[in-house]
């Protein structure tokens, strides 16, 4: 393997293969912390598509695998290290290239998110997807999991806005998937096949970003509840009625926590806190948060609180970004991602109560509550194993919960490693099969991300 | 075969499998009229999912060609029966279930577009996707073809509202994929896979739609250009900076045509009309109205009208709609669909103005404008052999312009079997390779629509 390597180096420009321990050690585990996570070979930074391709024509050649990293912040483990493989990190390739007349982007996946936003904006344009973690996550690992966001519930996730795609096969040839077309069905839809693929398909080294004029800062409404259900109910009369810019939801624990930290008169004694915007313009998005506040009030809130002042309502909203880092504080967290059918947002929250109460377990729910995509934030601590043993068990339980209540085990943070066991239970022996189908016809080898993903 | 086909027959439902020589032939055809068409061996009509599976295993096991077909309206011979194939016609499985509370639709693919829309507004909801066809076309042709339409400039296309769907595979297995749940990751995105696919990859016999809030009627700008490209550059200007929820083109052929047949004023020397729509409520609509005005005079416009009447605007948008039968009654239609980045769509317009001067054709532009989808019209008359050959020598020609200038050979139409010889050399030949790996992996016989799609 060593002889093997050295060739990889020599062919790649200078300092691209990285093989110093300390630095290969920081990227064996993503934000998911997998404790399996194995140490890999070499951690390749490229700065091309043509090297991509080096890459994995190596790979192919001495059945190397490989396992594509963007900015290192996935909840799923789906750029976790294998021992004896190769990490190819696209953090250097940050190339971006705005066109306003056709209002796209093509960009390069390392970039982060906020990099992307910012450089459309200075052409009056937006990229909507909006993960929490959009200042620290990258347009390539957005596009692996088919990222979400606070703005899904209006604006769709991801895959919505990737109109084509340059993409590195595991065998390492190069493919130029759809373009600067809004509308081109020539041949399958490859271009969404690999959005959301989490790297077990193709590596993608370029993507063209579909734009939209720029957001218009609307109202936020913010109210809180003393149930969950009577906020959960208030979020089905929303979205049956209006399309809210935002509709995200806090538990009390999340309330707290935040609090904790920013000090900015939140209801210690609320159950459920929601926050809510409409982003249409003038009078219509007035009307729109005047009939989420009332609403709100119908279904019982304890307080309800609307504001037309873009900087304000920006306040609550980043206190909802800031519910993760806040609990956070309180231990190290298993972070859930399941999803249900909008009906059943109350009965998947206090379903998790119990299995909280059951396991002695702190878990805090946060949820874009407009999409029925919840993240419950299991806290545990790492060095207690018999804590971090029940933790698990209760990751577990919650994605049998909301399977059982008609929901998906990932609704936006991907498969990768860590929810992988109960991937086929979810989708069902014959779309499983399909799925591995489709893997093997791309990567007969099995050398992209395996383990991770399908 | 007969004995075989006697087989199928008593598997199924009486009624279900026809075989009378006038019905067959008056499923030959799609409205692509391909003079190639075969006769099927018999049509099969079936009302439930497992039907469908009987016919894909006794198609497996007889190694029987199967084309699937919605509605017959499809415009580039996607369903063109083959000489012994079966047609499967889903014209029959019409069963719809709308749920409010998660804005979702659970419809079998035989419903009218038209349909679908009806039974969704009933609940104050809407199913987006516009096809001018939308009257006689079938969701589920909608979603073999990922069809557009007018809304497509703001809304979107079919893909975008497809949240899951049953279908059975070539061996007759019947999966599930996606639901009712707004965002889902869990696996590969195979119901994307499946939009577009033009029944090549499976049959599609349940689908989950994505609805929205009923639209707002908002106001309507008709302006009239004597230049294509003033009227293209407008279009440029609107998109990059609104929204609009409409933005249509006619050429002068197209206006004169509708103007021959409704009498409604057009201006019969202008080079283009544009129809544009801003559905956004109140105030923020008459602004974007206002702007669409302005702008369409700003580029030299020779006539501009607005209105805030939804009846009046709709009128204009009709007249649109019926551009396609006002020019089909000058001859019969070779009906393109190319589509180019916005920039390019005056060179377009122009380079299809000297193929049909070239060939002595009357060819007809009608364009989505907005997302730079064209309907180029070729007129001919097909008793006419040197007449069809031109037209359909044009109908090349205009595919290889639309490619040159960076777009595609196949908009919203689908690849049928018209356009199949053009796809590999649009796609280039990795990315046909890539298509057929996956083909393949899902239908390793080949007998799901061959020689249609890919």
């Amino acid at each position: 393997m060593d002889s093997a390597l050295s060739a990889l180096i020599a062919e790649l420009p200078e300092g691209t293969v990285v093989t110093d321990p300390d630095i290969l050690a920081s990227y064996r585990q993503d934000r998911a912390a997998d404790p399996a996570a194995g140490t890999p070979l070499a951690v390749v930074r490229p700065l091309r598509t043509e090297e991509v391709q080096s890459v994995m024509r190596w790979a192919t050649a001495n059945h190397v695998p490989v396992v594509p990293r963007g900015a290192g912040s996935g909840l799923s483990g789906g750029a976790t290290a294998l021992d004896g493989g190769i990490v190819l990190s696209t953090e250097r390739m940050r190339d971006i290239a705005v066109d306003p007349v056709t209002r796209t982007a093509v960009t390069q996946p390392g970039l982060f998110n906020a990099e992307v936003k910012k450089a459309v904006a200075e052409y009056g344009l937006w990229y909507p997807p909006d993960p929490s973690s959009y200042e620290i996550c990258s347009i390539g690992g957005n596009i692996a999991t088919n990222a979400g966001g606070l703005c899904c519930v209006k604006y769709g996730v991801t895959s919505d806005y990737v109109l084509g795609m340059q993409v590195v096969l595991a065998d390492g040839t190069a493919v130029r998937l759809g373009g600067p077309r809004l509308k081109d069905v020539a041949g399958l839809s490859l271009t969404k096949l690999f959005v959301g693929s989490e790297g077990t398909l193709g590596i993608v080294t370029e993507v063209t970003l579909k734009l939209l004029p720029a957001q218009y800062r609307g109202c936020t409404v913010v109210a809180s509840f003393d149930s969950v259900s009577a906020a959960a109910d208030a979020v089905v009369t929303i979205t049956g009625k209006i399309r809210p810019s935002m509709l995200e939801f806090m538990d009390a624990v999340a309330i707290n926590a935040v609090e904790d930290k920013l000090k900015m008169g939140l209801d210690r004694d609320a159950a459920a806190m929601m926050v809510a915007a409409s982003d249409d313009r003038g009078a219509a998005g007035r009307e729109d948060a005047e009939f989420m506040a009332r609403v709100f009030t119908e279904h019982g809130a304890t307080e309800v609180f609307s504001t037309d002042d873009p900087d304000e309502g920006e306040a609550f909203i980043a206190a909802r970004r800031f519910a993760i880092p806040a609990v956070e504080a309180k231990g190290s967290l298993l972070l859930e991602d399941v999803g249900v059918p909008l009906p059943a947002l109350a009965d998947l929250v206090s379903g998790i109560e119990k299995i909280a109460a059951q396991h002695g377990l702190l878990i805090s729910v946060i949820a874009h509550a407009g999409d029925g995509n919840t993240h419950p934030l299991i806290v545990f601590d790492p060095s207690d194993a018999a804590m971090t043993e029940r933790a698990n068990t209760a990751f577990g339980e919650i994605m049998d919960l909301a399977v059982g209540l008609g929901g998906t085990i990932t609704g936006e943070h991907g498969v990768g490693r860590m929810k992988l066991p109960w991937l086929a239970g979810y989708l069902g022996p014959e779309v499983m099969e399909l799925n591995r189908r489709i893997k093997t016809a791309l990567d007969p080898d099995g050398i992209l991300n395996p383990g991770a993903g399908i």
